[in-house]
């Protein structure tokens, strides 16, 4: 058991000691095609670990139509979320095909927790290092594409303040962000590049647009910088 | 203090008390443009995170140039991953203008977290639920590209095994993630995708090509599903 655990994404990096905590607390839970594992609303009584098979993620809106929010295959953990929250389930989730998954029972787990601090500093760890992997993915894929969307951005800021040089971000910038199609990690390095390509000067939430035929052009053709 | 802190996403959800927990071990540190915050391979005594100005992290190569790896603006942390994990900081972190740096020492958070679980617990759905949307993000930004992407590799492993139509894929799946620039929860609904549109079956680590002109289509013309 414990050397299946060690592949789980959500446990890598984790001790020996902490993953036989873990593998103690586990337990396999075989699945047939079809078969319903939680319901929305369900009181989130623990999580699992895809071992085998594929489960679906989805919610039923109000006309019965189901959507799909995720599809996950061996290693992929679900209901995650809501157990370390303590709340109910958001979503359903059935099985796609006959497997096995790994349930973690929240109360184990959270006495495990309660036991062992340097588990869940290590769990934060996991899930920070995580973060800023999925953080440099997400500037990879969105490099391309942010700088031509927030010049275009900061063109109609310009325009609807009556052509000022200098803005004067008055929404947050992971709205902005949102905005964009990306995260606030990714705009902040966007704007560094600006900067120091003499497009813009940024300072916390003041913008002066330095270079206007520029920013017209990164707008236009919509590339990166 | 508080009010600001409750802003900080790395922290969002959690409850008054245990922001005012934090809001008592952190500390404000004024920077100066150009002040060194920490140095690569100095011991993690706490993580910080940005309140104004902006800080750049980087690492120096062997012959002295220096690597960019973040810009980071108000309310984004930096050192946490080493902290959590009682490392050494892998970078430095250097103050790009005057600013204001909220310092959270590890060993009062340390503390923290051993006398309060539910914190711990808090914490860990906090970055929970921002992978789960960093995940989601990955999905839009990759489902463009990967479909195409996938296929050509797919095409690939099975004229290189002899033109067989039932590929073992022996090699982890998040190494294919890798190689392919996205994640292993894209690469799942990706499969699950050409799965649901006939062009294979997928089962574990079995692949099966069920349409071998529509993968070539797919690989082809680089297109989504």
């Amino acid at each position: 058991m414990k050397s299946w655990i060690s592949t789980i994404p959500l446990f890598a990096g984790l001790s020996t000691d902490q993953l036989n905590g873990l593998a103690q607390i586990c337990e396999d839970r075989a699945v047939l095609r079809g078969e319903m594992i939680f319901s929305d609303g369900d009181e989130g009584v623990g999580f699992y670990v895809v071992k085998t098979g594929m489960v679906k993620i989805f919610k039923v809106s109000w006309d019965g139509k189901e959507q799909i929010l995720h599809l996950l295959g061996p290693g992929e953990p679900f209901g995650e979320v809501s157990v370390f929250a303590g709340d109910r389930f958001p979503a359903s989730a059935q099985a796609m095909e006959e497997g096995v998954m790994v349930f973690f029972p929240r109360e184990s787990f959270v006495s495990l927790i309660r036991g062992n601090p340097d588990l869940a500093l290590n769990l934060l760890a996991v899930l920070s290092k995580r973060l800023r992997k999925f953080t440099a993915l997400i500037e990879d894929l969105s490099l391309k594409e942010v700088p031509g969307r927030l010049a275009a951005y900061l063109l109609y800021m310009q325009e609807v303040r009556g052509g000022t040089m200098v803005l004067e971000l008055d929404i947050p910038k992971n709205l902005i962000a949102s905005l964009l199609g990306t995260i606030p990690e990714t705009l902040s390095r966007v704007l560094g590049r600006m900067d120091k390509r003499g497009l813009i000067a940024s300072e916390g939430s003041k913008i002066s647009i330095k270079d206007l035929n520029g920013l017209r052009d990164l707008a236009e053709t919509g590339g990166g910088l």
